[in-house]
């Protein structure tokens, strides 16, 4: 997406409220962060940076996007900015810092994935890109973290595109599913684009082509006899499999072999225990079940737990569209703003909601280890800083304080991404990234199970936000 | 979207097979449906059809995507594809003929909102994207519709992009909800895009990069005076209420107004009731009351019925990923195929489950009205003819067989978009297509309430379709 316009037209209206008051240039510091885990489970996949940075590589309003919005107008019909500020668009480069939480990282509420720290309005423009690239991408990782753990260790093919949420929501899609654990997706562009491999064999339309089914699957063995994956329902199920077999034993003789059967319709637990039972007294035990339509997590789970004998799996729209949760509650929140004079001024939104005020601050994220895994994470302020011991109280537990002393090492998670507008950090294959999000899913479900994760705020600036709160109602009621 | 590749790879190996076996270029027919009404709703709305044309017209392998394709291997790791393939890709171009549904219509399950007729080998290749264009701003469109109707006349505007599913997944969303009935969107890129019309005022941010409320509020209304819509719930909502009628009066006191407060949190039913007394009292009659926060037409619904006195409705997450069913469940199947001597074969998929039973030949749908009103659709075969008082077999209750006849006129709903890949359809803009969307919506809602519509399959298609299930099953078991 090369188009700096993708933002919310308020962005647009307050950048020119900041600049029309000369705030636009104020150094300012905002995270994003979300405020529940999704699909009620014990964690998130950190999933969009790359895709973030190639947002903000290409970051310049375009001679085009700026003759559009001069075309915009107020009720009065006057244009709604002056040509001055569109000049000062026209000129504007990205020039912010930004750390962010690694890809394939396991994350949990209220620590930001992202800190940016740079002049107000900038930031500003970028809330509405950033959150909508890392709240898809961090809630289909995750999904797909889920749906593979289900899958235990059989692989998993997404297969979502027709379904998805438009072109972008396809794209998007395979490539967090790729990062959250799928070996492959179906989608011929995400592989090209993104360096996933890609899978696919043939649809019921091959089938009914042809004058019957052998004929078809035949003719498919015929032009692709090394990767012969054949759809066995398009009539009749038990049948498809037999003529399957027929054809298996063909390749056989050719010396080649039946790679899988799909199936993709009716009980699809008993049929794969059929299926197996057939190709083994046939020989064919090497011969893959894979199994397709409308599944999830759950659904494999049950079939897993039903003794189902399928060894691959299709997953689509579920996985893609997050069909029980179809977006994270992801945020961007304003924690700093310099003064006049340079002294940042730490700020934050009340509510009456304690889980909707935010955090003050210029944060990062410490994650404690014991025996080579994660016990705590720890927000805290860099200014207000961390002791090597640290007294904490937990963000689900507002009553309970605990000492962080029972750790053998830590690391902070957020990493310079950007450094005044220049990208630092090194590229990473997105295949490293799969690989660090399946160490870090298994190293977690391994320690921690289903069970939440324990996210604590560090006790100066929980006592500073606490302060903040008194001192913003205070001074709300006394205008 | 210029991506050719933007396709299921199974399409490509199909496509490789007909082209091995010199199958490509027969002429064949699909069509692209749905079968079941999304949100237990009693209609869709067709949208995206626009967006199908700009694909198509880009449709071209780029030299980019056929070097990706030669990457391509096997498992021997032999190229998947031979070079004559890729010279016939590469010198593809778009030939079929395409009718479709317009945008904005009201439409039912089993009527093909497309139908495409052409060489098998291009046919076969748009599916995905056809599937996945149309089935997401069908699904936008239609649950934009719903959340208008609750809403009953009140502006609604879409605000969804941060939490969309990915950059096309705003922007096309923002498209579909407007042409469903939404007034504006926040998306600029989208009213750049589009010529939709674009609203946003100002975030919490705005308000807490102030030292207090009021004096955020001030700002504001000094640098846009003519389009003051103020948040009201950054600290404490009544107290955002005074501090907004406080602006107002000076704002009055300049010849301008204050447009309208937003709610964005808290139990919105009784602060509008509130705010609205608070307003008046003022004199500010005229101020508008909106609400955001996790509204879709349930909550409208809601507080409509609670007495809430808000006029318009910033609808985000829940609109633009039709959260409660974020997925349409479109198909696209083949239902007619020449053979050798160019004759007409039908053709369908047969399944054990009579709706994913598909219907062969070559269709149109022929909508019947009374007194102005639609009555009922009939999907009938172009061959197979249909008569002035056609007998029909409803799709619901197969058992019943009625005659059409009590009708004063009739239209067909396939309209040309394409001859021979040509586009012959006249473009209409995108505030024409959200008109008919709203006299279709309507009129049928006028009409039917929320009981379904009658949709019925003309009698002589139904009966071949029988016929063809028999043969197909009888010729599948012979095998």
């Amino acid at each position: 997406m090369k188009y700096t316009l993708l933002t919310d037209l308020y962005q647009l209206t307050m950048a020119y409220g900041y600049w029309r008051l000369n705030l636009h240039e104020r150094g300012s510091v905002f995270h994003l962060l979300y405020r529940k885990n999704p699909f009620r489970g014990p964690f998130a996949l950190a999933c969009g940076l790359d895709n973030v940075i190639d947002f903000i590589q290409h970051f310049k309003f375009s001679s085009d996007e700026l003759v559009y919005l001069r075309t915009l107008k107020n009720p009065l019909g006057e244009p709604l900015w002056n040509e001055d500020f569109l000049t000062y668009l026209a000129d504007l480069r990205f020039s912010c810092d930004i750390e962010a939480i690694p890809e394939g990282t396991v994350v949990q509420p209220n620590e930001p994935l992202l800190r940016i720290q740079g002049p107000l309005l900038q930031c500003q423009l970028l809330e509405t890109p950033l959150l909508n690239i890392l709240n898809f991408q961090t809630l289909i990782a995750t999904k797909a973290a889920r749906v593979c753990r289900a899958a235990q260790g059989d692989s998993v093919i997404e297969f979502g595109m027709r379904r998805a949420q438009g072109p972008d929501g396809a794209l998007s899609a395979s490539r967090a599913a790729y990062v959250g654990g799928c070996m492959a997706t179906s989608n011929a562009l995400a592989g090209k684009i993104y360096d996933i491999p890609v899978r696919g064999t043939h649809a019921h339309s091959w089938v009914t082509a042809f004058p019957d089914e052998l004929s078809a699957f035949e003719a498919y063995a015929e032009v692709m006899p090394h990767s012969v994956v054949l759809l066995v329902d398009t009539y009749d199920t038990i049948k498809g499999i037999q003529h399957a077999i027929e054809v298996g034993k063909r390749l056989r003789a050719q010396n080649s072999h039946l790679y899988g059967i799909r199936l993709d319709s009716g009980d699809m637990g008993a049929l794969s225990i059929q299926a197996r039972t057939m190709l083994d007294a046939a020989g064919f035990q090497d011969t893959q079940i894979m199994a397709s339509n409308n599944l999830d997590e759950y659904t494999i789970q049950d079939l897993k737990a039903r003794g189902a004998k399928i060894s691959a799996w299709g997953v689509g729209t579920n996985l893609v569209t997050a069909s029980d949760q179809p977006s994270l509650d992801g945020v961007y929140k304003l924690s700093a703003l310099r003064d006049e004079k340079g002294s940042w001024q730490y700020k934050l939104k009340v509510s009456e909601d304690p889980i909707k005020v935010s955090n003050p601050g210029i944060h990062q994220v410490r994650r404690f280890y014991l025996d080579g895994k994660a016990t705590i994470d720890v927000l805290y302020d860099l200014a207000l800083g961390i002791t090597e011991a640290p007294r904490v109280i937990l963000f689900d537990e507002p009553q309970t304080e605990i000492e962080v002393s029972d750790y053998d090492r830590y690391e902070d998670l957020l990493l310079p991404v950007f450094r005044q507008g220049r990208l630092v950090r090194p590229v990473e294959s997105i295949h490293a990234l799969r690989e660090r999000a399946l160490r870090n899913v298994n190293e977690f479900l391994d320690r921690h199970g289903e069970k939440p994760y324990a996210v604590a705020i560090e006790k100066n600036l929980y006592e500073k936000k606490q302060a903040l709160v008194r001192d913003a109602r205070a001074r709300n009621e006394n205008v």
